[in-house]
């Protein structure tokens, strides 16, 4: 069941629009939070976007993105601890407790993938006393393993769950996007386990063929061959009660009128119930 | 450790060869093995691909492939076991005691995942006796998560462990592809629990990026982002000592001349000792 009151639409989404649209797109249809990404209020000002969500009576359900610890050189290393740090004081002065990593790739020029694995952890470490003092969770996304070079090796639930238990709750967690875990027979069960670390859940659903740009293959909830009821309940049952935001990478769906995007977004995640 | 005579050079990867001029190619360049496809066997037929093989001094190392268990209409199940008892027949006479299965996507109109799987446990089952009788392994082939909804939902190793030692390790075993498998943090473990079941293992390199068929996002061995010889030590921990394929599907691959083909093949493999 996901209480009406539980929707948010992650800015991807409707990625023409600026801050200040998507979140008046959103009290327009009644939809109750807004996942924002860090380039877009980086157009308008932190404060400009904090105010534009209020002024619209929304919640920030969480910022897009941190990440990006896989460097071999030192300064890139410290460089990406730094954004992450002032990715956490966006976060905060946004009003999210959230900020979702996209933990990255194969460092440039290695293919040790366990190597890639280390750098996260030990950057997630790094980061856990200033995601303490800002008040903010780290989300651990686990991307599709076809991401696995060039974005994030952390490529399942169970990796995500498997890296944040070495760290404190209150300052790191997962978030589960139903696109980049529905295929693994092991999910039911991680998302068990999972029980107090979910700090965002994001649907948007897999849509055959794939497209040529592969970062582009989803689609609404329904238009494609994901069952979200049973991870919906897994999520649920893990005691997760956050925000659901909906975040489609999607050429088509780009290019559809914004208001019918968001009227989509309701009307399927209210039919999941 | 790859000893030379252990190359085999699965016929995907010069797919616009017959079955006699690849054999003749691997014959040329010293490669002990040839893995086949039953459409090209089926082009000059069995008896003759037999003897073309025979006659170039060559072992084929697998047939593929079987499987696509994945149906909700009983005609069309009933297609599919006759179907995979079939290939099962052409890779006795070929001298190969391996097929391997790419077991089958979700069903047409059908998000169950977990029916799926049972579909596939359930045509495996059905199929073990034949396979004793015609003295062949199935090799449940684990394929990347990006194929999960139209090609095989057995989208890990681990998975197709689990799968296969519900059945005698005569007629049920594994195929390992480093394509497939080389993102997975728990490939490691899943090898050392794979004794004894590991029945073919495929070589192909990841390539970035992604071309706009995924289908065609492999290269030669060192070409893209894979770390090899760790994953060649666990399947020969594992105490695999059979035949290793390349198969890269590629259309830069099969537009360059197949001697070439096969002799970058040659080299890439030595250099991974």
């Amino acid at each position: 069941m996901i209480e009406p009151g539980r929707l948010s639409l992650n800015q991807a989404t409707v990625k023409h629009l600026s801050v200040t649209s998507a979140a008046d797109l959103c009290a327009r249809h009644d939809i109750a939070a807004i996942g924002l990404w860090r380039e877009a209020v980086a157009d308008c000002g932190v404060a400009a976007a904090a105010a534009a969500v209020r002024n619209a009576g929304l919640r920030v359900s969480s910022l897009c993105r941190g990440g990006f610890f896989t460097h071999q050189e030192p300064a890139a290393r410290s460089a990406a601890i730094r954004d992450n740090v002032a990715a956490m004081e966006e976060a905060a002065a946004l009003g999210t407790d959230t900020l979702v990593l996209v933990s990255g790739g194969l460092a440039a020029g290695s293919k040790d993938i366990s190597l890639a694995r280390r750098m996260i952890a030990d950057a997630i470490g790094e980061l856990v006393p200033a995601a303490a003092r800002a008040g903010v969770r780290l989300g651990i996304e686990a991307l599709h393993p076809m991401f696995c070079a060039d974005r994030c090796v952390i490529s399942s639930l169970g990796e995500a769950i498997d890296l944040a238990v070495q760290f404190p709750a209150a300052a790191v967690g997962v978030v589960v996007d139903t696109y980049h875990v529905w295929w693994d027979a092991r999910l039911a069960a991680e998302l068990a386990r999972a029980a107090g670390r979910i700090v965002g859940f994001q649907l948007a659903d897999w849509i055959l063929p794939l497209p040529p740009d592969v970062l582009l293959g989803r689609g609404h909830v329904g238009d494609g061959v994901i069952d979200f009821g049973p991870i919906a309940a897994g999520v649920a049952a893990a005691g997760y009660t956050g925000y659901v935001e909906v975040e489609i990478f999607s050429e088509r769906v780009w290019s559809a009128p914004a208001d019918e995007t968001a009227v989509t977004v309701r009307e399927r995640v209210q039919n999941l119930n």
